[in-house]
């Protein structure tokens, strides 16, 4: 119990040094599930210690979301209140860090009426878009790490009881944070580094596309990439020049697709969580760069409405590498998490691009837009990726999963 | 545990269909601790099933307002938002009712600098004052209800375990809001038909001033009452035209004190919770509607820091009237928590007025204004109470702690 106390407290320092990177007279407004109440005062205390001038918690309980989605009259599930992202927008410009504890009940709307939930995320997408543009402009510092909780817990841990769990899952939290290294925050300095080289790397190609060939499946995919594309990865800055580690954990480098320029078929390799609802098997194929077939073996009316969210939900706006080798990956888990699924293996994102992977105006590169960005994962240990020259030359990126950058050690 | 639930449930629609009266296509928020989920969603739950737009719940942590008060910066305590106040102004704007679940731990301040605890609390008052106007103006709907958790528990009950405790203090709230009667509803319309005949009774007689008289105690104190007052008590009506009941349980009739014309003695008969910290044995003496003489046994520089707050603090501005014999003085159970002492006992209070205890402009007719609003019990069992007409005459009102007005039986 001391010991989990002591992790515990070094991860929420890590979340506030590293992942924010709280800076003396800074502000921290904290999400948290209600589960989270320990972790979120460890959080509120290291940053008051680090100088902070407030740390706000906001609790949710997701047990409203769908109480509301089952027992609300149909004009509650068209209500969004336009005053619903003014705070927020306050708080950014009042120079407010985010921190989000990702922990949630992966089955949380199983069951739930499509129909509703797509109608009230697409509707709260839209009022709370503003937020969102900022966020992804990184004029605000944020960090999205996760909090184990026993909903959550038990799905990832079906065959132990709650409390183990629970502990299961801190064990696997702390281990792909490195928290439970003896020197988180340097370990993290290293990983940056490391990481980064790759990401510096594939800065210098200016490949016109990506070829993701799985022999022992089934996806062939090639993915054009954003004229003036820019490579992110492990570490971003805000506008106001602060560095932070926006995802704890993180192992990806990605950059933005060219939204006409995607051909071939790929399939899943995880099951992708949608709105509360788990599909399974989805097997998609593009032309031009837009989603003209799609099916799942389970949850494929949820994945379906999802493509019908608007017109840029079709394309992608987001293609992310990262070795099948990563720490989340080695865990062997499936953890029905987006923050955690997508650091085990390469993935597209369906929908909106981020504006800081485009080296000129995101809509004349060919960058996505939509309301939704939904991480999708297709990498496996046996998949192959080259990055395509435009004169058709290919580099190798990756082999059997693995990083193969000739003359660069990951 | 059956039998609790459907109390709890019961007391969940009470509160809804009762304290904040919430109309079809109505929007609540609640504000709940932490440890009110289990409540929070019945009240949502009863609210969606009355036709509910939505149902926002605002979980606090106060375990982070300790935290800050002992580990923050001295700029943090100084630090209040200037936003701090508009979400709560649209969602006026926007039609929302306002349900409080009060439940705190009594000693959560104990110990900690009564100069930052006076300063935030200053601040915060300050900034958010346009929201307690409107509050206490009717332009929303709002109600505060109580909510046995642990911490408040066991002050009220030090000799009972922790979960024995919270069980005790359930049973006092389901019996003082007559949650455990056959019909709660119908119990509510009956008491606010008897404790609205006392309170229209007053308002015929239009008084001078009230005069407190206890032969057992040290209190003899006129209150002159402000002109044209108005007394008030167990329901309201907001602007909108919707019957509430702002507290529950309430057992009050008040009204408007006249700022300057107010002398003599009174003593405290509870102790009196002040930012967190018990206030005991205060003794005040008023002259000219002001505190010139105020002691306390202990906690007296936390009270006189409060008397300190601004002008208005150190005048008083409601007078109430509550039988000896009411459901909260029944429990024979200090609950170190306003809602429920004040309910138990006759009581003033320093700070600001109720708007609505005037019939024309507060300021004109003598009503007090203040930062702060602190009621402050003085009624015993052995306490007689008159109505002073302009003229002298007199009008008995209470003997003995008990209604005792001629004709009327309550
Ligand atoms: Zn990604
Ligand atoms: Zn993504
Ligand atoms: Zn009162
Ligand atoms: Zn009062």
């Amino acid at each position: 119990a001391a010991d989990f106390q002591r992790l515990l407290a070094g991860y929420a320092e890590l979340l506030v040094k590293v992942g924010v990177n709280l800076q003396p007279g800074g502000k921290l407004l904290v999400n948290a599930p209600l589960e989270a109440a320990e972790l979120a005062r460890l959080v509120a205390r290291s940053a008051y210690r680090a100088g902070a001038l407030n740390v706000v918690v906001r609790y949710v309980d997701e047990q409203l979301a769908r109480l509301k989605m089952d027992a609300a009259p149909d004009a509650a599930i068209e209500y969004v209140p336009a005053w619903l992202p003014d705070e927020a927008l306050r708080m950014i410009e009042d120079g407010y860090s985010f921190l989000t504890l990702d922990g949630s009940d992966p089955d949380l709307m199983a069951g739930a009426d499509p129909e509703r939930l797509a109608k009230t995320a697409t509707l709260r997408a839209a009022v709370m878009r503003p937020v969102s543009q900022k966020m992804m402009g990184f004029e605000a510092a944020w960090c999205i790490g996760a909090i184990s909780i026993p909903s959550w817990a038990i799905k990832v841990y079906p065959e132990l009881a709650p409390e183990e769990a629970v502990s299961a899952l801190w064990r696997d939290i702390f281990k792909v944070t490195r928290a439970d290294t003896p020197d988180p925050v340097a370990a993290w300095q290293a990983h940056i580094v490391r990481l980064g080289k790759v990401r510096d790397f594939l800065n210098t190609q200016h490949f016109a596309s990506l070829h993701f060939a799985d022999p022992h499946g089934e996806t062939d995919l090639t993915v054009g990439l954003a004229d003036g594309h820019l490579w992110a990865g492990v570490e971003d800055h805000t506008k106001a020049g602060v560095k932070i580690v926006p995802n704890m954990p993180t192992d990806e480098v990605f950059t933005a697709p060219h939204r006409d320029r995607v051909d071939g078929v790929a399939v899943a390799s995880k099951p992708l969580l949608v709105r509360g609802e788990t599909v399974e098997g989805i097997r998609v194929r593009f032309e031009g760069g837009k989603v003209v077939e799609a099916s799942a073996r389970s949850g494929e009316a949820t994945f379906l409405k999802l493509l019908d969210t608007d017109e840029g939900a079709r394309h992608i706006g987001e293609v992310a590498l990262v070795a099948a080798s990563a720490p989340v990956a080695q865990t062997g888990r499936l953890f029905y998490n987006t923050l955690f699924d997508e650091n085990a293996a390469s993935h597209i994102a369906l929908g909106r691009a981020y504006p800081f992977t485009f080296s000129q105006d995101p809509a004349q590169s060919g960058g996505n837009d939509s309301l939704i960005h939904e991480d999708w994962m297709i990498g496996t240990p046996s998949m192959n990726v080259d990055g395509v020259n435009p004169d058709g030359s290919r580099v190798t990126l990756m082999r059997g999963g693995e990083w193969a950058i000739e003359g660069l050690t990951t």
